[in-house]
């Protein structure tokens, strides 16, 4: 009874394959490496997912620890798959559904692969690693690490949301910030980890992240049941929950628990002042171009270059999908609908996806009665600044009625 | 095949009884009311748990709303009970268990209370409420009424988590801050309620809140398997979720689901600088006395005066509990070690549970090889300021390596 059906790394540029024992960062030619899973034996299995469990770790055959024993969990996982009837109304789509990614440890999607990756990276015996992060993965994975007993260095913009800061100190784990974005924090990164020789956990450099953010796209279909999203929208930073989607789609089709004809087509929402997949996608390109003074409140999604750009427009061209990007007003707004229209507050990252499906639906890119998947990536709360309130401060005894009329 | 198996209201202190399909609000003596159910006529159903579902509507035939069209949900329940056998060894305490309620909409617990109040109050066609709140209730009560097209007043304190004011603003509900307590926000909330005749959504002012917290005993008892907890400690202001958790155990009892010969021992834990219940205890008396001057960083404890208290000790007296107060400092040690041992930013409410079951084993209370559960029932980061933090900031292109000296 094998827990993982992992069987090795692949090159998606060059195809070269690697030992999924030993520790592997990119590969030689300079590619992200991906998991591979024998699934022509997994499909032989009376039990494919695990249903007793209510959190990722039901898809442990599908995913690349090889030892339960390894598991590094906070009970992620499952997350809810809401409608969203008033707001499609609103958006003029009649199946509009949300998967709400802020009900998840640290409120943020990046759990997922956190979870999956520190739970590798602990299988690998690595006792130090280092990451850059626009804050909620670095918070993520301060917090997992600190549960498997690895000591992480952070490294994240002064910009980023100042909560990820604190639960990334909390956690114990070496935090600095960096006055600039991302793409600067990944270097001196990249240079630490050279002169220290540790664990490199940024996006995609290291190959098991994707495998916990593709659980989304499991759960998506699993719990979609025989009505799969026609459409599902995806804010883009560096773009793993999307390639970890599509890879996710192919692997349940592989093994026959997917039936339909047609994969969703997936959609890269960008911010229009951080918007290099879009541009790529525009120009039929397969790779993005780095992006200069890229700014958004979505701070998630503020990645200039990806390192996985290729295979995010693979994802795209291959479901037939498309990129957009929304501005800061439309995010803005419909975070505000989301609110007071479902009784959500997410996060500005996952408003930007309801702000594209209403300009994909205007266009009629997406049509009359098809089923629309939003991803919510993480909970408002992280982000107080979205929200400007003054009420009204009382004594003790006053009279709210009378005061009632000085409200809003 | 009923939805529910609700049969009516009725009065814990003089028994009379009222119609679940009607408004009530606190019987005629002055109680809160409870619901009862048919357990009779429900102990002969095959399926007493819905199982295909993953929130707390899996307890629908143990819940107050009759119709299934009244549901108001976000996702709420089912949240992880998790292992923490570090911070376990540290405590001395074998056998240590968290069920974390951060993994809930809004972040907390309140979430359970608002889903099946806010359903049930749409079920009874209400249009408006209002209640006072710490924060984190009104917050997710605003949440839910906007789901349902319900519009909620709510009054908080002017030292209620900021987070939770920016919760209800964005949701479209009237907010007003008080300068004062939670207990001068209900005298406020009782007079526009008099004035309006609006629907009063006051912690058991109303039957149902209770109804929704009472499915964390449900969800204990069904994630502990044969292993349920020997003791269960809870953070205590209202005291709703032990007068629930209570009723859950004699209501599972009563079907045959629990099996146990002694239910669990609850823990009411309280603030030294808000300690009434523990008074009370202390004191051998069944009813609080209003606590003056009260204080604490665990915001959602600083209760005064609960109008259930009686039955708070009640649930005390009859598992063979007890109530222990913690002092801040004692919470906010807790807090951090669960972070740095375990991965878990908890609330500074859940922090004071560990530190309770802390001082429980050190004088033997609770004794080797015991099952403890710790109640966490919020986010850390809803609570922002139980972290300082002041990394090094650095220009881009700095060396971290020659910076790490610089940092503890």
């Amino acid at each position: 009874m094998s827990f993982s059906f992992v069987s090795h790394l692949v090159c998606p540029k060059c195809s070269k394959t690697y030992d999924h024992n030993k520790l592997h960062q990119l590969c030689t030619c300079g590619s992200p490496l991906l998991v591979d899973y024998d699934l022509e034996r997994l499909k032989e299995e009376d039990v494919i997912i695990d249903q007793a469990r209510n959190d990722l770790w039901r898809y442990h055959k599908l995913l690349p620890v090889t030892s339960e024993e390894h598991v590094v969990s906070l009970g992620e996982g499952m997350t809810p798959l809401l409608p969203m009837p008033e707001l499609g109304a609103e958006l003029g789509i009649e199946s509009l559904f949300m998967k709400d990614e802020g009900l998840i440890p640290t409120g943020s999607f990046k759990a997922r692969g956190a979870a999956v990756g520190v739970s590798k990276a602990k299988e690998l015996g690595v006792a130090q690693l280092a990451m850059p992060t626009n804050g909620n993965a670095g918070a993520a994975w301060s917090l997992y690490c600190a549960r498997a007993g690895i000591k992480p260095t952070i490294v994240m913009p002064v910009d980023a949301p100042v909560i990820t800061r604190k639960e990334t100190a909390i956690s114990g784990a070496e935090l600095y910030l960096v006055n600039g974005l991302i793409s600067d924090a990944g270097k001196m990164v990249a240079n630490l980890v050279k002169e220290e020789g540790l664990y490199d956990a940024s996006t995609l450099k290291e190959p098991y992240r994707i495998e916990g953010k593709k659980t989304m796209g499991y759960e998506i279909l699993e719990q979609s049941g025989s009505e799969t999203p026609d459409v599902i929208l995806y804010p883009t930073g560096g773009g793993v929950g999307l390639i970890g989607i599509y890879k996710a789609l192919k692997e349940f089709k592989e093994l026959g628990l997917f039936k339909g004809n047609q994969f969703p087509r997936l959609v890269a929402v960008q911010a229009e002042g951080c918007a290099p997949i879009v541009k790529a996608w525009e120009e039929h390109k397969n790779e993005s171009e780095f992006w200069e003074d890229s700014k958004t409140a979505a701070f998630g999604i503020n990645v200039p270059k990806a390192i996985g750009d290729f295979l995010v427009l693979e994802a795209i061209y291959e479901t037939e999908g498309c990129a957009v990007a929304v501005s800061e007003e439309e995010i803005q707004q419909a975070l505000g609908h989301a609110a007071e229209l479902e009784g959500t507050f997410i996060c500005p990252e996952g408003a930007a996806t309801f702000a594209a499906a209403k300009k994909l639906r205007d266009k009629g890119w997406i049509q009359p009665g098809e089923r629309v998947l939003c991803l919510n990536t993480g909970q408002g709360i992280k982000y107080p600044d979205t929200v400007e309130v003054d009420p009204l401060v009382l004594q003790p005894g006053e009279d709210l009625q009378r005061n009632k009329e000085n409200v809003k």
